[in-house]
């Protein structure tokens, strides 16, 4: 991939991950991570909270399932993928777009809490690519499934 | 400022870049970049596009001014900064939000352009800080004005 | 800080986090970070390994002392932080100078692994900053220490 | 690639690019940035220059020449790609190693200058890739070249 937008966000999630799997049974997980920047106000001498931003993220394959297993609600995170914007239309004809990342990496911040690690027995075969690749395409049917009516929400 | 999310784009200028002034005369301008992944298709030997980005962008101060004189439509620029959502309600109730871009630099890129480059000779008092600070709000109004009715657009 | 050089990288511990505290009694650990670049091969169709990058890292108070308690020689990172160049000269007046990254953030991959997250009970107070500030330094001293000879490593 | 290290640098040329071909007749152009962070004293209440970095560069083919042709010692730049450490081994048999920028794209910042920018004629056709691919190396010669004696530089 070339030109991707390389992106880097700290921040918690705001719900647990929601795992799901393609049709062609490739795992993939949802979850949003809640990001706040804070500014120093010189002339009350404090920290002061700016406005929270909220980027869904997509994991996919064996990082989904892991992402799955260790994060929950609350989890303060380090993700690091690439920023997409998906363009769609609604049932009423409006044009909606939605920014989110294709995660290719995250853990859980040290920061504010310690952390046991087990290493996975599987999953190193997928890597790389970590998401989907154009001839090798997760999406892909093996037999046509119906798509429901009155969908609404972008791809991630 | 802490917890920032730093973000670094590439891509094209969807129309001239906008340029206005605070209520407190501070230059901000606005644009548009486009950005294209694109993925090389092993089945078929070649590059194509992914879907594009297209991400508002907010430059302050001599930045803005620099910006405006310097770029147009159709410009390839290497842009970097601040990922920030904007929250806001509509006239009906809906609640809405973007994403955009708090410039810190931008420049055109010579990937596909050459540049004259003229140094200025006002606008380093400035630096920094590059965008609107607690302390040092560009917004603000040594008199007040009146906002306009209908008003939809995020506020970058 | 402005102009700061944000970065991410993703890869494994070299060595175990080396837990150490400054004479003013602030923990640091440091650790160097492996990254392997990986090119696909079209001519043989497979992934190949590029040259690895050595970056050593610097973390500070309770990032260090979670970092030290969680991570170990090995485990797969996500680190984002400030790249910065720290110069100096041997004993035989040669100038030397080294790389390395500030810590803002750190946590175990979930790539090839997972995680169990334990909150801890204390440390959210030293948030921000993450590291050494101008006007709080965590190098200085209650008392006077004599500095040892033939100090050649950088400081970081 | 993979697991590459994206990189985002500000800062001034500490002196003109130099141009060079490789003998595969590929253009290639080094520069060294240095970027200075800047720490804000509240003791003091002004803004002091933190150490500089300076990060070597390259950047390829008519990226190259764009970059030769536009950009003079001095010139703030803003220049993005991927940092990457080369190993190499003296002629007294020291180990050596040296961080770089492997330049994906660069423009002059607009920060304390102005630009005019004129659009290339020739140049679109070698994108992507921007760097030495695998199987397409610029550093591929017709007929074998010498190499000089005692080559201590870093290949970029």
């Amino acid at each position: 991939m070339a030109n991707d937008t390389p992106l880097t966000v700290v921040g918690n999630l705001t719900a647990d991950p929601e795992l799901r799997f393609t049709p062609a049974g490739v795992a993939m997980a949802r979850f949003t991570v809640a990001a706040t920047p804070r500014a120093f106000d010189k002339t009350r001498n404090t920290w002061i909270d700016g406005e929270a931003m909220f980027l869904g993220c997509t994991a996919w394959r064996t990082l989904a399932e892991h992402t799955a297993e260790s994060l929950t609600k609350g989890t303060r995170v380090v993700v690091t993928g690439r920023l997409r914007q998906h363009h769609w239309t609604t049932d009423t004809g409006e044009k909606r777009s939605a920014f989110g990342l294709d995660v290719d990496e995250i853990g859980p911040s040290l920061r504010f809490a310690t952390a046991k690690v087990t290493k996975a027995t599987r999953g190193s075969a997928d890597y790389p690519p970590t998401g989907p690749a154009t001839s090798d395409d997760p999406w892909s049917t093996p037999t046509p499934v119906p798509v429901g009516a009155g969908e609404a929400t972008p791809p991630f």
